[in-house]
C-alpha cells in the first residue's frame, strides 16, 4: 500500500525572485506538479499551500481599489480567494504533469475553512502583519474605524496585525477524507484555511480576520487525513543549528525528544523554522514521520536519504 | 432513493441591491443555505453559481491598484478567485442551516477548471463585456499593449469584451462525481468554471481569458454528475412570454418541442432568459428534467408545482 503523504508548500515558494505575476507564478507551479507526478508513483499525496504573498496582494488590491460600489473583501474572504487562485494554479500543473507521462489523474482543490476558537490567547496580542503599509496617521485613522490593530513594521511604515491562532479543526474534513480516500490529489487547506470559529451558544461557524500557520493547518490536515508522513517543504535542504555561521550543522534524523531539546534551547525562530518545527514534532508525537526540506530533496528525504527527519 | 438535483445561482442574486460589501452578501448566502437544508431532506443537492458581480469588482481591484510588485491577476485566475470567495460564503452558509436543524452534512467547493473549444466560434466575436469602465483613448490604449478586445459599452464607456465559448467539459468532474455519491453537498463550477482550454499537440491544459454561461456550465455538470433535475434559479418565478407586456404569459409546464419553437420564435433574449431556456432544453433532451424560477418557488418547481418546467 502507498505511504500517505501531506506536503505543505510555503506560498513564498511560488513567487521566485519576488516575480509576482499569474505566469510567474504558474511556471513555479509546473514545479510542483512535476514533484506531485514523480512522487505519485509511490506515495498518496495531499498538499497544502502558504498564501502570505498571494492574499498580501489581493489585500493590497482590495483595500487600495475600494469603493462603495465594489468594497473591499475582508481577509478571510481574501484567504477563501487565494485559495481559489492558488489551487487553480497547482490542480493546472499536476494535470499536465500527469498527462505529459500518458497518465491521468483525479486532481481537486477543495475551498476549506479552518476552526479556531475565539479564546485563543492569539486574539489578545495580534501579532501578525498583513497587507499594505500606511502612514502612522492613516494607520491609526483605519484603527479607529475599523477596529484594526495597527503596529509599526521594522522602521516600513505602519500596517494592520491580526492574530495568529491555532488551527483546531478542518469544516470539509469528511469530504477531503472521502477524496482522498477514492484517490484523488487533494490541495487543501490553502494559506492555512480560511480562519472561523464557532460562535459560543448556536455553534454556528463564522469568519474571524486572522491568519493560522499555515504548518500548523497542513500538520492537523495531515492528522486528520491519516497521513504516515508530514512534509513542510521550504527554501532550504535542513533544519540547521547557527544556520550560515562558521559553526552551522545541518540536523539530518532526530527524535522527537532531541528536537524538543533543540527547540527548548531557542535554536529555531518564531518568523523562521520555529512553525516548521513544531508542526513536524507535533506529528511525529503522534506517530507519523515530519519532515523539513526543501523541494529538491522531498523525494529523497521520503526515502529517508536527506532533509531534517522527526521520529 | 433521492432525486439528484443540481441549481445554478445567480452571481447577481448574491448582491441584493446591489449591495456587495462581503457582510451583504453572506447574509443573501444564509437564504440559499436555508434552501439547500430543507431541500436536503428530499434531495441530493449539487450547487453551480454565477460570479458576473463578483468577479467584475475583483478584476476592477487588481486592474485599479495593479503594480509591478502587486500585478493585477488575468480573468481566468480571477474566476478561480471569486470560486473561492462564493464557495466559501455558500460552503459556510449551508453547514450553519443544517446545524440550525441539529443535523451535520459534508459540504465542500471544489474549484472548477471547465473546458472550452480554443476553436469555438465565440473566440472570433468576443461580446462578454467585463471589468470596468474606460475612456476611448485608455481603452484603445490597452487594446494594443495587453491583446485585449475592446467596445463601445451603451453610451456607458468603453470596457474590454471577452469570447463566452461553450462548455465542452469539466476537469475536476471525477472528483466531484466521487463526493456525490460520498453524499456531500457540492459547489462546483463556479461562474461558469475557470475557462481552460487544451492545448492542439500536447493537450495540456491552459487557461484562457473567457466567461462561460454559468447555465451552460451547470448544465453540463448537471449531465455529468448525472442529475435528475436541473433548475436555473433566477429572480422570477417563470419564464414568460411578453414579459411585462399586457399580454405576458407565464410558462408553466412545457415538452422540450414547444419550447424550442417559442425559441425559435425569438421569445428569448440572449443577455436575460436564453441561455436559461438553452440550458433547460439541452438537460431535457438528454432526458431530465429542466426548471426555471426563483429561489422562493424552486420547492414547489421540484413537486412539479410552480416554474417553468421543460420535460
Amino acid at each position: 500500500m502507498k505511504k500517505r503523504v501531506v506536503l505543505a508548500l510555503g506560498g513564498n515558494a511560488l513567487q521566485k525572485n519576488g516575480e509576482a505575476t499569474a505566469e510567474a507564478q504558474k511556471a513555479v507551479a509546473v514545479e510542483v506538479g512535476e514533484l506531485v507526478a514523480e512522487l505519485a508513483e509511490k506515495y498518496e499525496i495531499i498538499i497544502a499551500h502558504g498564501n502570505g504573498p498571494q492574499v498580501g496582494n489581493i489585500l493590497i488590491h482590495e483595500e487600495t481599489a475600494s469603493t462603495k460600489e465594489a468594497p473591499a473583501m475582508p481577509l478571510e474572504t481574501a484567504v477563501a480567494m487565494s485559495q481559489g487562485q492558488i489551487g487553480y494554479w497547482l490542480t493546472q500543473a499536476i494535470n499536465n504533469a500527469f498527462s505529459k507521462r500518458g497518465k491521468t489523474i483525479k486532481v481537486a482543490t477543495v475551498v476549506s475553512q479552518v476552526v479556531v476558537d475565539k479564546a485563543d490567547v492569539a486574539f489578545k496580542n495580534p501579532t501578525k502583519p498583513i497587507g499594505q503599509f500606511y502612514t502612522e496617521k492613516e494607520a491609526k485613522k483605519l484603527a479607529t474605524i475599523r477596529g484594526w490593530t495597527v503596529k509599526e513594521d521594522a522602521g516600513r511604515g505602519w500596517r494592520r496585525v491580526v492574530a495568529s491562532p491555532k488551527p483546531v479543526d478542518i469544516v470539509e474534513k469528511k469530504a477531503i477524507i472521502e477524496l482522498v480516500k477514492s484517490g484523488v490529489i487533494v490541495i487543501a487547506a490553502g494559506g492555512g484555511g480560511i480562519p472561523v470559529y464557532r460562535t459560543r451558544v448556536l455553534k454556528r461557524l463564522k469568519g474571524v480576520d486572522a491568519v493560522i500557520d499555515k504548518d500548523f493547518a497542513a500538520e492537523k490536515l495531515a492528522e486528520l487525513v491519516r497521513a504516515d508522513i508530514f512534509v513542510s517543504v521550504t527554501a532550504v535542504p535542513n533544519v540547521y543549528l547557527n544556520y550560515g555561521m562558521s559553526n552551522e550543522e545541518a540536523i539530518g534524523e532526530v527524535s522527537v525528544a532531541e528536537m524538543g531539546r533543540l527547540k527548548r534551547y531557542g535554536y529555531f525562530k518564531a518568523g523562521s523554522m520555529l512553525p516548521k518545527v513544531e508542526a513536524t514534532i507535533a506529528f511525529a508525537k503522534k506517530g507519523g514521520v515530519g519532515i523539513i526540506t526543501d523541494i529538491e530533496n522531498v523525494g529523497a528525504a521520503l526515502k529517508g536519504e536527506a532533509g531534517t527527519i522527526v521520529r
